[in-house]
């Protein structure tokens, strides 16, 4: 086959045979008039690496990735998924699109776009496709799945005349005892050792006693609480969903979560954050490699002005 | 015993066989003349919450929490460590003291000052004593040992006359490849699958390419990567310690750290911050659990203007 640079410098086209070996047989690049094939530049380079295209108009791997690729990172997550036996076709922008395991992109549409980024980069967690790809110093790519997630449970609210006496205590509230609030999993019993303590107090955190306080529980029904403001906002949408949000200080997260109260664990780790938030991808990486080594699933809990939208993140190995 | 607040209320003193009681059998307060004993209030409160003073001037546990208590996460670790048979001592203002188990306070110094913070602080990492305590809002108390690291490796620098050509490569450089390179575990080959490659090429990530650059080694001289200052600054002090940094991304962290060359797993996740760094106790929560979920130390690196200090922060349980 012989490939040439088109008259644009954009894209690269192949005769002789192309059509056939390239597209038809293997999915790379897009057919032209005849016999040719128009590759992108990711796709020629992947070629070039692996011996199946010669040169570029003399250029060989090297050169060519020096005139051609842009990013590296589309390049090896591009080389990484291909290696892996799928197709994937390339935008005029250098963005991936992987298509499902066995389709061809003659005849199917692809399942999602491909986030291809390196290991420095930053990523607005609420606009990632469905896959992220991170191309790592050591020359190795790591995948994560990105979907919404709709946390709900098996909690259901306090009964309406549910009210508990509140005075302040630390951080947070003291409470009179009460099994409401025990059985939705309120609230802590500090130092309760069995010894004779002089009272019955369960406390609770500042996040749910501002909670609480709005929700009309606690008498007096004001709280002097210092709440982080996206924090009562991630509480109080898990709590209306039915879900059992508990501090995830252990696990460096905001919350842990358990969706009913038969759950021993919790299924979740909930950080919350801005809507339009751009982690680095090793922040993501350490969030999601943590929430994995507990078997819990990482979300991201995205806070507008109007909502919380939830996103999960979790290690894929396509 | 009969307690009461001092003439400045800053204090409770107890008198009626307090210094037998308190001091002697316990290590509570400070003995005054005669038999009296002088308490600091997280000590009264603690002895209150015990049952083993009844009031002071006749406030309960409650009481005398709300008048004289002013941060309740010392509070909680004081009752914490006490519980687990730890002395302690309580300065004016409010900070613990922590002697050796065994060690009473009549005859002995304190082993270590005890940071105390609720789960929602922020902590100077550089500033910290030998054991932070952090009271979450489960009502558990979660310890971190902190202590000066000093990496120290195997590895033996570069002979003098290693040189190596190098072209830009994507984010970094792609040099030529060299034994002396690869064997001190410098850059990788990506997608090096046995096919056909078509040349030989190391790769060097940015900081590997710009540390060996500032080393002589390249051919040009010169690099055109873009690489974070700390993280640099970081890099070539771990390597002048003769241990091998590589990329800590799977891990959430700047670095792994290899000590020698037989090392197969790292033994350090490295973290490359400034000097006066304040992370929220969650974030230290997180990146401490994620080590020692994979066995490994994590390591705060504070860059300062002339030297790079190491911190190792530990899960710790007195």
């Amino acid at each position: 086959m012989k490939a040439t640079y088109d008259s644009d410098g954009d894209r690269v086209t192949v005769t002789e045979d192309a059509r056939q070996q390239l597209y038809d047989a293997s999915g790379y690049g897009e057919p032209l008039d005849g016999d040719a094939v128009a590759l992108m530049p990711v796709e020629a380079a992947y070629l070039l690496r692996k011996g199946k295209l010669e040169d570029v108009d003399g250029d060989g791997y090297s050169g060519f990735l020096r005139h051609a690729v842009e990013d590296e990172a589309v390049l090896r997550v591009y080389a990484d998924l291909r290696d892996r036996g799928y197709y994937l076709s390339v935008s005029d922008d250098e963005e991936l699109y992987l298509y499902a395991r066995g389709d061809h992109p003659a005849n199917s549409s692809p399942e999602t776009r491909v986030e291809a980024v390196d290991e420095d980069a930053a990523v607005e967690i609420g606009k990632l496709p469905s896959l992220l790809a991170v191309a790592d110093d050591d020359g190795d790519v790591t995948y994560f799945s990105v979907e919404e997630e709709k946390p709900d449970g098996g909690y259901t609210p306090l009964d309406a005349d549910v009210s508990v006496v509140a005075e302040e205590h630390g951080r947070g509230v003291g409470v009179s005892d009460s099994d409401a609030l025990r059985e939705a999993r309120y609230g802590s019993t500090v130092g309760d050792d069995g010894e004779d303590a002089g009272d019955e107090t369960l406390l609770l955190s500042p996040v749910e006693a501002a909670y609480l306080a709005k929700s009309g529980v606690l008498d007096p029904p004001d709280t002097d609480v210092d709440v982080d403001a996206r924090r009562l906002a991630v509480y109080t949408d898990l709590r209306d969903r039915g879900v059992c949000p508990r501090t995830g200080f252990k696990f460096g997260a905001d919350f842990r979560v358990y969706e009913t109260p038969d759950d021993e664990h919790a299924a979740l780790l909930v950080s919350a954050v801005e809507q339009d938030v751009r982690p680095s991808v090793v922040e993501v990486s350490r969030a999601v490699r943590l929430a994995h080594g507990v078997r819990k699933r990482m979300v991201f809990a995205l806070v507008g002005d109007e909502k919380v939208e939830y996103v999960a993140v979790e290690r894929e190995r396509p």
